[in-house]
């Protein structure tokens, strides 16, 4: 069965988003690959205001494993976007988002994805747990 | 079950790809939105070598719909890129791309994604049918 | 003499940027390439508000021609970002644009730069002067 | 005066660039943020190709602190593209680089521009002077 975009209402958690001229490709819309790069902003905004993510002091960081997108409506430039978020599977040391990006008042979803992250030590790069104050703030977006 | 990277043996036909300076995020490695740069890249360069699309003339093109990629390994700046093509599904107006990037002599995928286009009629947006010519050569990459 | 960034009281008119994820290169900081496609975002934002330009219907656009930037602070991720926007050179057909990026409540740039734009009829790309009304508005940002 | 495109033969070293589907936008053309990324990528890896950067263990890198670019010629998605570098100003801890960007087989740059690293300490990014092995080969580019 072909994908259906969310509807708004399944997010109760919403990150503001921006689009840039250069995101326009060839075809007056928005290339395909930029809705990853508001994925990713959208996630790690989110992190780093819960304290999730201190880029400088960290031990663990969470690096994107696997992500995906369908596109049902073209985005042009002056619409204005953001992003509802929400987790959908959390593991030991993984996080499933489901994410999708909303134009203008649009009730249903101009593109609906997901982006899974493993938490990791930084240095080694091996999953490291989640540790109880992160699961909680986490458990807060499912 | 989690997904494995594809061998280097599964494809036929190779686009080089040049990973760029700014490519690189904070954990020093290719950011994960970047390989759909990379995936749509490669399709392009392939279908305008092959006279499947005329940025000027044709009246159709492809948009994409849907794409997803999973990550097994860190790309860094100075990798030698390449991605392996394959056609996985053609419908009546739709094509259905596996494409794996390859770093350096790497016998399996440093990242194993699909990657979906719709032939749309260029004015109206709405699906064409694929022609006999633009069909040959396609199932020609399968 | 080395260039200095131009304090805050230079602008009248800013526009809000957001920095994403991506955007951080392997230093940590916002890769030189970026601010670009800031001061690209907030000409064209600008642009479109005030009906100077309009992507399907305008008979002219705006080509950039030329554009520098000297560099005075690392942006980073979380950083609240603007741009000042003025105009400092207004020709028959060019716009030349002087733009700083402000971070956070910073009193002076952590970078300056310029962006030269020529009125081009779409078709044709040669120059043409901007009309009575483009040229109020324009000037309106001096 | 109007800036004039360097020709080919004013350069005597050449770095491969590759276009990305991406890097068009709405005009059809490469987008004049990308022209940066292109620079960046260019200087990037004739440094590491020489050995200058050592991304896991130099103790000093270079960070960009000027840059501008005039255009010429639009450039489209199929143009094969190249840099040419050269070394116009070399201090005691600053390297500018002139860099032009040539499509197929020009006689003269679509796009010229200059490009300004400063070395410094990782940790401290205080300026540090470059080293007789970097100025020697540093010196060969010019």
């Amino acid at each position: 069965m072909r994908p259906q975009p969310d509807p708004r209402g399944d997010y109760s958690h919403f990150e503001p988003l921006q689009m840039r001229w250069a995101d326009t490709d060839i075809y007056g819309h928005m290339n395909n690959a930029v809705h990853y790069t508001l994925f990713d902003t959208a996630v790690q905004a989110f992190l780093v205001r819960e304290g999730l993510l201190d880029l400088g002091a960290s031990e663990t960081v969470f690096l994107v494993v696997s992500t995906a997108c369908d596109h049902f409506e073209e985005i042009t430039f002056g619409d204005q976007l953001e992003a509802g978020l929400k987790i959908t599977d959390l593991g030991n040391s993984s996080v499933r988002y489901r994410i999708s990006i909303f134009r203008n008042a649009g009730a249903t979803a101009a593109a609906t994805g997901s982006f899974t992250h493993v938490n990791v030590t930084r240095t080694t790069r091996r999953p490291a747990p989640l540790v109880a104050r992160a699961r909680a703030i986490l458990e807060n977006l499912a």
